[in-house]
């Protein structure tokens, strides 16, 4: 192999992909960043198979080949080199790759790269596109809410769903829930002829919303092919697998009347919880209280080994006066998601879901279960 | 105690001390800021016995009196109170304190005010005052150089000396030494009696660089007792214990005659050592290689599990040429603290100590000791 290529374009490339290279995998060609040249285009590629990644670049080929470099040392030595252009190639006697740019020149060991495990792109007439700016706003609102914990599998992912009414992507921990609708103008378009729904890796959507950064606005292209999922938008190919399950039905969680209902500033209720949640007891429940009176909610907690706090933000509320507790950091992640004014805190008894919403945005629905206190 | 005072000052003065606040240490009191208000100053203080730090700022004080906080939660806290004016008083029925800020309300249980240790001011005449940009750059340009191993504890402070020919600060691990010089308007003012030469502590110093950093110059008053020194600025008191022992003379590893002086752009230099770096080999010592020609310098490094790299960075060279080998880091270290386009690189041989200075700063010396390789 011998490329030349400009080193913005290489780096942007290999920053892009570098998030899928193995950095605990036992497999030693898993750490390494592939590169194939060919037909004027350099196509790099990680995976530590959760997440493969592919990335494409304009290069001047000089003769094509296919190279397996160390992610780690590749990735920290483009960002640094000096030159606007960089030439990769391989060195027929030694297993050693040349890479220099300007005045700089390093001989990098290769890894085998018949051993690398090549990305295809899936072979699947199932897809549907969606434009950049939505599928982001999806992610972001929602993948917050997964639970970590790999007991349960189907909570670890965020369902997406597509058909005539738009795209929703819904994500829970079953303590607390994210839900997040959207249009879908592309529905009808050929390839879905059935209901989309699939649980997509967490982590994954959290990678294709870090990438998900374009100014110009773009469409990306989603496709499913038995347990496989891909994104493919501009000169990137995202893939994973699928989460097998049955994700439970979340439309009966999310509950629809309420006996109290508050209006309350998003950035002073934000501030006063944060305050408050620094008193909350370590531990697996930061547990807070809420007081809704007529105007004003008052936010307690009380810690024996450190102290008590109290705080009181207006709101205009309606209907019944109720006193409840919640796990101070579910309430906290919601609120830094909203981006309207207002939220809309809605309850019913000290034990049932509570939902909370910006007031402008009927798309975008958090509940949250409460912690019973004695 | 009851007091009411400034939000910003407060939150400045528990920042200032915080660095002081013990973490690890096996006292609990010690993990506390020391609050006392009398004659409308609140002075916070705190220590973990190795540096103490006070601060005092306006406040209204209603009721004296002296409580101590925990550090950690005290500080979260007023980083975030709400109000412009916080209201501080201590609850004579249990051992909270109370503090109030706008709509928000916390009771912090207290530590035990009379365990304290509390900090006095050094009962000493021997003083001296310089510039605090001065110090500041006395420290910065030196302490990066000191030791971090305890073992020889005079190689972990920076020695500090002042006399007729000015303020000077030296740092040394004895494999490079940093030395800083700069003028004492003040030299001779009443309170020095003889020659200035005291080893302060590396992290104390670190400590006051940070704190210098007012916008509008001032005098910083170094006084000294026994075995123990303290700075004074602003409304900032911090104290430490000097490290005992005898600092070699280190005007006898500064070489002053040189084979080769070579003249190289800082910037450049810097990027391409740091290029090469990343392929030195990891562990105690990043051996790179140095080859100096009479119109620039090639660097390069070797390592069998990763690979090779190969700089060639210009310069103008005068004398021998030579090849020589470093500790990476330590060629890094001192190009991070040359502000100058150029520096100049003088060496005699391959096993002797070399210099590194900016070319317009003849007050600022590095010394490093290169390494043998085979």
């Amino acid at each position: 192999m011998k490329i030349t290529c400009r080193k913005d374009l290489l780096n942007h490339a290999v920053q892009t992909v570098q998030k899928a290279v193995a950095t605990k995998n036992p497999l030693p060609i898993l750490t390494g960043i592939y590169l194939a040249a060919q037909d004027n285009r350099l196509q790099l590629q990680a995976t530590d198979y959760e997440i493969g990644i592919s990335c494409s670049i304009e290069a001047q080929v000089e003769k094509p080949g296919a190279i397996v470099l160390s992610g780690r040392y590749f990735q920290e030595l483009v960002r640094r080199l000096p030159g606007e252009t960089v030439e990769i190639a391989s060195n027929t006697e030694d297993r050693t790759i040349r890479i220099a740019s300007a005045s700089a020149q390093f001989n990098l060991l290769s890894l085998p790269a018949e051993e690398f495990p090549v990305l295809k792109p899936l072979s699947s007439d199932q897809s549907f596109t969606v434009k950049d700016n939505i599928l982001r706003e999806l992610i972001k609102k929602t993948v917050f809410a997964c639970a970590t914990d790999e007991a349960r599998p189907i909570f670890t992912g965020g369902l997406l769903e597509a058909d005539e009414l738009g795209i929703r992507m819904v994500a829970t921990n079953t303590h607390r829930l994210a839900l997040k609708k959207d249009v879908l103008d592309a529905f009808g378009q050929p390839g879905i002829n059935s209901k989309v729904k699939m649980i997509i890796p967490a982590k994954f959507l959290a990678e294709v919303a870090r990438l998900l950064v374009s100014e110009v606005p773009m469409d990306v292209k989603v496709s499913w092919h038995k347990n496989q999922v891909s994104f493919e938008f501009d000169n990137v190919y995202i893939i994973a697998r699928i989460i097998e399950g049955q994700f439970p039905d979340y439309n009966k969680v999310i509950p629809t009347n309420f006996a109290t209902v508050a209006e309350i500033n998003t950035d002073q209720f934000g501030a006063a919880v944060e305050r408050v949640a620094l008193l909350a007891k370590d531990g697996d429940y930061n547990i807070i209280k809420f007081s809704f009176k007529p105007d004003h909610i008052i936010i307690t907690s009380n810690n024996p080994d450190v102290g008590k706090a109290c705080e009181m933000v207006g709101a205009t509320m309606t209907g019944n006066e109720i006193d409840i507790a919640f796990n101070a950091r579910y309430v906290l992640d919601i609120i830094k998601n909203i981006d309207s004014e207002l939220l809309r805190f809605s309850l019913n008894t000290p034990l049932s879901p509570a939902c909370i919403k910006p007031v402008d945005d009927e798309n975008y629905t958090y509940v949250i279960t409460p912690v019973r206190t004695s």
